[in-house]
């Protein structure tokens, strides 16, 4: 997809992978090995990127909100991933080639096919196929060459139907749509089997005798909501709350592409937000952020096979129902907050609705923050309303009081048929059936009650069907059953909290933000440059001596470790390399800041300090530079202001 | 064990356990669905406590030592671990008992029927059983009951010897062992087969076709090693270097006991410190530490079954071999400095040298720092020398360059004997078989070079075994080879890194720094406290409004805010308990500081300062307070400095 940098140039997204690979932001796991696909090991400045990233989520989400964090563990035992529907439903369709061995995952698979033989049917009608227009996420493309065959024009509308909802094919409908059109094994022609379901968990067997199966966790989510009563107890039984988890989750892909995007091993960041369903889901904040705008691809327009998002403040997108509720609301708020501090451009950032047939198996509703990459348009951040779905069934399965139970400011009155049964009469009358006919006695409905009490009144006895009992009808006489209507008083009101979850995917965010920071110097030579704000940047301060002369040392070192007391990351580059060499290899690594130390340093402890993204520089003495690096990089002050109250240096040789 | 608390008291680890658990430091995982042995999760004090240890490890480590931190994934393919040796040699022992199918893990079996043999014989011989001398670290124990029998003297002293020894035992000893002594299932008295090793790895598979087997990774090393040229180049090919690295890895542990000590999915933080093998390991900033005094266990006081320490500074160590090399003592006291820091008791410390049948099968050498608990003297960081091993497998395995090559200062002059083949008429006279002469010649030692030259002088030819060709004996002329002594210059050095490891359990040292840190307050009931220095502590500052007045809310968000601004995590406790029930709360919780709210504080903005630990009060201006909690928090000031600066406060019913 064609995107633009931050300064307007066209996105290059070869030069970008090559400096990423280069200056070791990430690389392919285990490549002595061959690599498996997949798995990216994270290097230096990716690491660093990633810590900084997870430091701010933390500050903005778990301090700023009061989160309980927790740490649970990614081995789960089946049970668990059986009861929360992810044993059964975690998968996406694969279909084998049963003479290669090959295997495709089998929505992939049709739209490759698709896709290039609408090139092909355009090659032969002499259009031109847009470069742009081949989706460059397919680095291992199935297909391999487009073949000029021109179809029929009513084929390439269904196709182009088919295309735009792609992803919301069952294994059964992707099989008819392969016998249809004829999709096979692209690189033989061979026949595929139809497509089978594939669960994405890895599996594994917990202690030493294999039978306690298990999975690695596909999100952080379980672990929270097992804690449920425990944290609910931490909180002194206070609602609303919200427990956060940072940690790896795991998803064994059929075929791992786009790079960082899809791999199969990734961190997250998830926060379960529980809220009280009564009352409209209102957040006590919501009033701080309500006018704040957001950019609504809702789930009509989708529908309508459009794109177009309407810019709505989330308190009128509230107050229509667009976005189902105030707590909702607020998180879409508080992830675009979170995203722009990170440096994310606004503009390349949407919050898409999902479509019902979308959506995860617990979700009732849910909105991804989108960011547009050279991948197309990239689901980063999920916010989903999972009501009250999980707490149910694990409670349901163990058994245990997944649920708050709060004593009701007004008692409830309230009005119903009760039955009362004569004991002493009804067990000598039924001996071994008593329990069952009293069970069915006690599942009859309000309504039913009604009914028998006017038949017990008109006739003295009742007859109520019990299965297993006699021939399927017991009759009760009054002596024995008495229905009246009561009024009976609730002190304590029980309910299961319903469950918004925002869902960080970090090394998405990551990707993403490196592409929206990604841009390049025009010169002699076009060098990267990775405009990460300070409070995000691998490294804060480079500290580069003007030269290997000896005088330079101990001025480098003692700022070195000033700087580090004040908790700013730095490197030295004492190497040869030209000063301009070495603050180019810093700008691809995205370092904020250069201090130069020089001749003049060493005569009157002065220093130049270089904003990386302008280049330009100011110079003054130890204490200000050290001031203004700190200020700088707690977002104190912009460079703009550092430049104007500090004398400016202009000896542009340095460059 | 039978341990103090740092106020003298003895230890009560039921105590502290119930206590750890109603404040959710941690908790066992899916206990609603019964639990997973060796799994837990870690609740909102455990998990901030978790966070600012590996806060202040980066710091101490990845930033004041400008290590490379990397991230690399859990998920590891067969032959990576294959090559690194753990897919033999990472086991434990267990036998099965093939009527009832349990599994035991036979050293543990051995250890504990011995031992309740040796109580037998205490109580047959009317010796008091020390309660302190049952080993409380068998949760489920297998022997139940103590039978009273009465051993022979030598047999007493045979099985003190085998206990004193029970890590060095293999599978085949033990099972000699189990035999020797007759020792079957504690509970049903059947015979057991004999012990096999079990792989304590976690099995997968990778990819949809499972022809991928995986493990999740038993360290985090391996990732390390196998980045070691993209991480030398990272450094710009300079040496010494470190790469660093924090994430979890697993152990599939055959009966997990000792609570957090001993679990299948635990934190690690990783260091791989790359040294030339050449020139004694010394270490730049040896000179800096030199005089740090370590509490030293070494190999000899062990095999003469002794563990007296001796406090050595490491200068001294280092100089008597003690320590085999500067890097590895440098460690090791970076090592002490760390956990100081974190608020480890120093005189619960020690650095204990493993065994030479007891490390790790890629060790040199290794020394362990170990922490006084009340389940023993337990491994919490391992610093191990592991050679050139782990780099030398896998560049063997893969044909990698994981070396160095460095100019040499001087050039480095070989004499050595050349060999020269004619080719044209070489290749014509052994045509097919040419190849494998040639490598047979140059496989040819000095030795025998300068043997074959005066075979060539003398007889005009000489004759070299090349198995496979004509009857295993070539004959070659002179007018074919000749041989030379010629000198050779050499400009690069190439050489293999050694590994220098320190290796953090980082559970561990979180639950030992707990033992350490806990007291309980005299009183008229018994309080827990736990004394974290305010940099480790989970919460730093509680909020107290003196009731629920709503005079006061405005001003504990005021503060809550201010503090929260200068990244001082804090929580607000409004709930209706008394003062004195709100503090004791967050002394078991750690919390270093309270702030109090109160009438005063609404009429002229002044608030009382608590330390936890002395229960001690200050009162001054707000911005007083806050700045002394910084200075606090930041570690500036001691609570001394702060009680001896600002006016004291003295009303004790808020106690």
């Amino acid at each position: 997809m064609a995107t633009t940098t931050r300064t307007g140039q066209p996105f290059d997204r070869a030069a970008l992978e090559s400096l990423m690979r280069r200056r070791m932001f990430y690389t392919p796991s285990f490549e002595i090995y061959g690599g498996v696909s997949g798995l990216y090991d994270y290097g230096p400045p990716g690491c660093a990127l990633q810590a900084n990233i997870i430091d701010i989520w933390r500050k903005h989400f778990v301090l700023e909100e009061d989160m309980m964090e927790v740490d649970c563990t990614m081995l789960t035992p089946h049970e668990v991933l059986k009861t929360s529907g992810h044993v059964d439903k975690f998968a996406d369709w694969m279909c084998k080639d049963p003479k290669t061995g090959e295997i495709f995952r089998a929505d992939h698979l049709v739209e490759e096919v698709l896709e290039s033989r609408l090139k092909g049917d355009k090659e032969a009608r002499g259009q031109k196929v847009d470069v742009d227009e081949e989706d460059p996420k397919k680095k291992k493309k199935k297909v391999k060459e487009i073949k000029a065959v021109k179809l029929d024009d009513s084929m390439v509308q269904e196709y182009e139907e088919i295309l735009a909802k792609i992803d919301n094919y069952n294994g059964e409908e992707l099989g008819l749509l392969m016998t249809k059109y004829d999709i096979k094994n692209p690189a033989t022609g061979g026949a595929l089997l139809p497509p089978v379901a594939f669960n994405l968990m890895f599996q594994t067997s917990i202690g030493p005798s294999s039978n306690l199966p298990g999975y690695l966790r596909p999100e952080t989510a379980q672990g929270q909501f097992l804690n449920f009563q425990k944290m609910l107890e931490f909180n002194q039984q206070s609602m609303p709350f919200a427990s956060a988890s940072i940690g790896k989750s795991f998803r064994n892909e059929i075929s791992p592409r786009s790079g960082l995007l899809r791999v199969r091993e990734f961190t997250m960041a998830e926060i379960e937000h529980y809220v009280d369903p009564e009352g409209g889901k209102k957040h006590p904040r919501f009033e701080e952020i309500k006018d704040v705008t957001l950019s609504l691809l809702n789930r009509e327009t989708q529908l309508a096979g459009k794109t177009d998002v309407e810019a709505v403040p989330i308190g009128k997108a509230v107050e229509t129902k667009l976005v189902d509720n105030e707590t909702l609301g607020y998180f879409l708020v508080r992830i675009q907050q979170f995203l722009i501090k990170l440096g994310v451009d606004e503009k390349k950032l949407r919050f898409r609705q999902h479509m019902a047939n979308e959506m995860a198996h617990y979700a009732a509703d849910c909105w991804d923050a989108e960011l547009l990459t050279s991948y197309g348009w990239i689901e980063c951040v999920g916010c989903a309303d999972r009501s009250a779905y999980d707490l149910t069934v694990h409670a349901k399965k163990t058994g245990a009081p997944l649920c708050v139970r709060e004593t009701r400011k007004e008692p409830l009155r309230i009005e119903e048929w009760q039955i009362d049964l004569d004991k002493k009469k009804f067990g000598p009358k039924f001996k071994k059936d008593g329990k069952t006919v009293e069970a069915a006695i006690d599942a009859l409905t309000q309504d039913m009650r009604e009914k028998l009490s006017l038949d017990l009144k008109n006739d003295g006895k009742i007859s109520v069907d019990v299965e297993g009992v006699a021939n399927g009808k017991v009759e009760l006489e009054k002596d024995i059953i008495n229905i009246e209507k009561r009024t009976r008083v609730e002190n304590v009101r029980e309910y299961t909290p319903n469950v918004i979850e925002p869902s960080f995917g970090i090394g998405r965010i990551l990707y993403s933000l490196i592409e929206h920071s990604y841009w390049t110097r025009e010169g002699d030579e076009a060098r990267g440059v990775i405009s990460f704000p300070p409070m995000i940047a691998p490294t804060k301060v480079l500290l580069v001596p003007l030269s290997g002369v000896s005088d330079f040392k101990p001025l480098i070192k003692r700022i070195s470790h000033r700087l580090r007391a004040l908790g700013i990351s730095n490197r030295v580059d004492d190497s040869s390399a030209s000063i301009g060499k070495r603050y180019a290899r810093n700008d691809e690594l995205g370092t904020a800041f250069g201090i130069t130390v020089d001749f003049q340093s060493v005569k009157d402890n002065t220093f130049t300090l270089r904003d990386r993204d302008s280049t330009k520089q100011v110079r003054a003495s130890e204490d200000e530079i050290c001031a203004a690096v700190q200020s700088l990089v707690d977002g104190n002050e912009t460079w703009a202001d550092v430049a104007g109250r500090l004398p400016k240096f202009e000896q542009q040789e340095l460059e």
